[in-house]
């Protein structure tokens, strides 16, 4: 029933590549079926004004999308004069989710930018940016300890996440864009390796939902965060 | 326990004053505790180019800051050139909202615009917005009733938007704003009056989160929005 | 012969209603007619770069309207990139209006800066943005005095503004929007309470005028700032 | 008295040089004293929308400074990303301005715009750019009366702006630099060759200024707006 | 001599892979040595207004660096509201290069966008763009041939280029980013697979250079040019 | 069998007129036919952030076209909000070429600013203003050396450009309008007086070229600068 033929709680294949760019603190190339993102970790000294000696460290990401990741070619936003709205609301959610994984004491004054640029787009773009994101993050954050830095690990547990949503009247894991443009309910979940929640976002979009299905959104996105965590330690091993 | 003396599930007194300005086709005051908005909504004939030519109705919202409306003046919007992430967020919320309670092919080819403007904020603004909002929209789409444009209602049931949150360890109604800044996580939850769920948004700011007291909020959440439709209802009457 | 039936020398009324917001340092609700216009003044300790360490003060405005404070709904400001050229034109000179009741040296080297933001427009706004303005500032500079942050007042007299224009051939007071919109010269006139000129802006809108014009104009913006004044000093009592 | 030694009524020596580019179809260099501004008017078909179809033309201008044009270098706007507050100002009044000698049912459906660049800047810019953009505007005309394209002359009467002000204690004419930086008031007079006003503006800079002042300015202005409409005259001749 | 122990006249290895994406109607991802850009080509059926009704076909470029393609993060272009003055001048290279070797009217009445995105640089991103650029072009055309939307092949020729500059006195072919940052003299040199010359630039970067050392330049970048074009025919092949 | 009946190998009348605005360290009005560019050097103490504390100076560029300078009306670059691909091109390119003229140790740590505005454009505008940019240069450094603020000349050698291209099959020098808007191939030279070039730029429009047109068209341009350069030394004698 679903257009690629998976389980209602069936994920698409994952695969996490490391060190795919030289320059970068960490780096990743995450391919959550067709959807790949490159994620990259930049540590630098300073950080935002408003923390300024205050001791704690700080988390922060940018999103991106190439022009022609998508089906039809997108307007580069750099042309346009501006981040759009739904860039902006993606890259706020990237950095507020990896900061909820890390301890800013132990991180020190020092930020770290996390890049996450859609290189091809299938659906689930912003899930897989927090979750390859954290891959880059974890592999700055070694370098940092391996050259004695910091003597704490900041990173608290891992952070994945996942979309979940009802498509055809049905609960199911992991949207592709076929589905993703169909579905009456769609949710974002970040979820902690822990199992702590992080943030939890469902949202009409044609349909309304209940309190049931809620629940039925979340126990998917449960199992699916399990996955996408084996795959992030997986990676980093 | 509250900083207002308040219980964990009372919410600050309500308010919703109609008519309050003779230009839109409707609007109100929304008064909830100091926070207070100033919700209008415009009729227009024309729609958004992706629509044109459909038949279907389009509901957009707009939203703004008045510079004095917080303790400490903010920058206005208008002269630093843009949109501020945070105020693209949130007019993409209520837009979004709003359409959750609107059947797009009673209303037919025209949008309507509801302007959300924070005369003075004290938290929760946008769930404000989004309560006051869905007023002017009803008095607005009653002209067109009234005028036999349109002949069959397009408002499905009252949209309503509470927030919740954990303060000091505790599940809370309504937050004001000292709360919410002090709050361990912060969610804002979108109802229908018919109990559906449009829209529900969980996130960590400091501490993470359970599913247990992902339970918890939503009860509270249910319990204030049954309080803002009976307002609201009691507005449009 | 005018559209409301006043008087050619018949001002609309006037109330001026104080503290309206709990945030700011001096706050007031113009009404003057339909037009309503809400004026906040904000302290701060810093003043502009060109003035740092002169010892002197600095006041300085804002103006906006509400999207819908119009007939039709006006384009937001903050999504239009930028100030449109008569917001800035109006709001140098509520500021340079409102300096020149101003002792700078009184007021030390401090910001007060003014918003005046339109909540419902029927012409005149920028005359009663200078008249509210200026009730607001008073507010702030009352605080001031009255914390012995400043001993002497630093306000000379009160500023008022309002506007004459020549309507069907006829100078009349107060124009409202009917009458601005088809007058063929229109005026705005900004005095002190001590008779003292600090600004006159006259322009032909289709039809130009003669110097006897000019004094005839001129005479009714005297007998119309006298009674703002006498509104502004029994606001603040 | 005056740092230039000139009589309070004395204007400086007015030059005004006609052709000066051969691209437009008006030009002139205006040169008042040390001031010089390059004026041209360009002629185009189509008209701003608000006007389409209306058998109704247009005349509009804009106003820039070369950077180097004053004693320290300015930014170029270009590269600040907008015009500045004063240059929306002041190109506005100089099309509002020319716009009141234009009979617009004879100009028919066309659009003028004058480009006013100020090349040296000694005070007075924003006058000398109205009285040489007259000019420049004549000259277009011309064009078109003498191509048959229109058959009565739409220009009514020549526009000439001159600047007057309150230069220590005493009214003056035509402000140069070191005047205009001190003047306690400043004002701008904008009159027709038939002795019709079309624009005053008088502003306090420090002091304010009483009705008799008023008149004194005014006198002064009558008399330096012919001067000038003697010069476009000759140079149009 | 050179950091990277190549002979003078020695390039980087070159690999370019096609069909990296699945959207884009032509693709590919070409590394010269470190630096590594992912090229795409799109097809619309419209064209820029200047020749629309032409019959003729358009080529367009675009140009961009990830934030972390760097030693050090760039600032992203979309953040900062502008594409920078050298990303533009980049950008019209790449476009006015691949012009060169089309056949508009054999392309017929379509735009081909080529987006060149630099995933790591390290020096000669603009040729690299060119080089592959035009392989993402072909793919694209060959797609078009092979519906039989066109019938003509509108490519002439393959298109490369290659940077060549003085290096520590030498002349040297294919600077890599160490040896571009210390360059005396540096150019890039646009090719045609049939020898002619489209586009030579040549610069002084702190030395001069002599019309012998340009013959030696233009030496190296045919020798270059003749070995990437091998390249991109046995990609395409 | 050029437009303007010039032979192959002739340029156009050179004219420099020095001192032409009375505010700027040194300016001169170049014009060559038809083109006509005001250029003026402003000498200011700071210099750009990335040469702080190093002792050396800098000298940049600036360019601009009136809007009407061209044949039809161009929208001044101020109200489209940003500098177009082409100007910033051309101004960093001028101020390149100038630098490559200057010692900058010898200069000190100061930035000289060379604005180059366009009054009258007939093709060649980028060479017109850097020869004209380096007459401005070259007069306000006399200033510092004549001041004795420093004491070793930083001007090395003249910097002149010029442009030379391929119409209608044939080389030839300077190209004016018609010429540069019919040339298969357009090129840019900017040499020094002492005979070493700077910077070569030569571009496929329409045709491609060969080799030893290359070298022909290098033979013009030192013919053609030569005279330049004894236009220059001859303006600031």
């Amino acid at each position: 029933m679903r257009p690629s033929g998976r389980d209602l709680s069936e994920m698409r294949a994952v695969s996490i590549e490391t060190g795919v760019t030289k320059h970068a603190e960490g780096s990743c190339m995450i391919r959550i079926g067709d959807t790949h993102v490159l994620c990259t970790a930049t540590i630098e000294d300073r950080v935002p004004p408003f923390i300024k000696g205050s001791g704690l460290g700080w988390v922060t990401a940018e999103y991106g999308m190439l022009p022609r990741s998508t089906t039809s070619r997108m307007r580069r936003e750099a042309t346009s004069g501006k981040q759009g709205g739904r860039t902006v609301e993606i890259q706020r959610l990237i950095g507020r989710s990896l900061r909820a994984g890390v301890d800013r004491v132990a991180l020190g004054e020092r930020q770290i930018t996390v890049d996450c640029d859609v290189i091809q787009a299938d659906g689930g773009t912003r899930c897989a940016s927090i979750t390859g994101g954290w891959v880059a993050l974890r592999l700055a954050v070694n370098k940092l300890l391996k050259a004695r830095e910091i003597t704490t690990d900041p990173l608290i547990s891992p952070v994945a996440a996942v979309s979940c949503g009802i498509y055809a009247g049905q609960p199911v894991l992991d949207l592709d864009y076929p589905e993703d443009s169909e579905a009456g309910v769609d949710g974002n979940f970040i979820l902690r390796g822990d199992g702590q929640v992080i943030e939890v976002q469902m949202s009409a979009e044609g349909a309304t939902f209940s309190r049931m299905q809620m629940g039925q959104l979340m126990d998917l996105a449960e199992a699916g965060a399990a996955q996408l965590v084996a795959a992030q330690l997986a990676a980093v091993a």
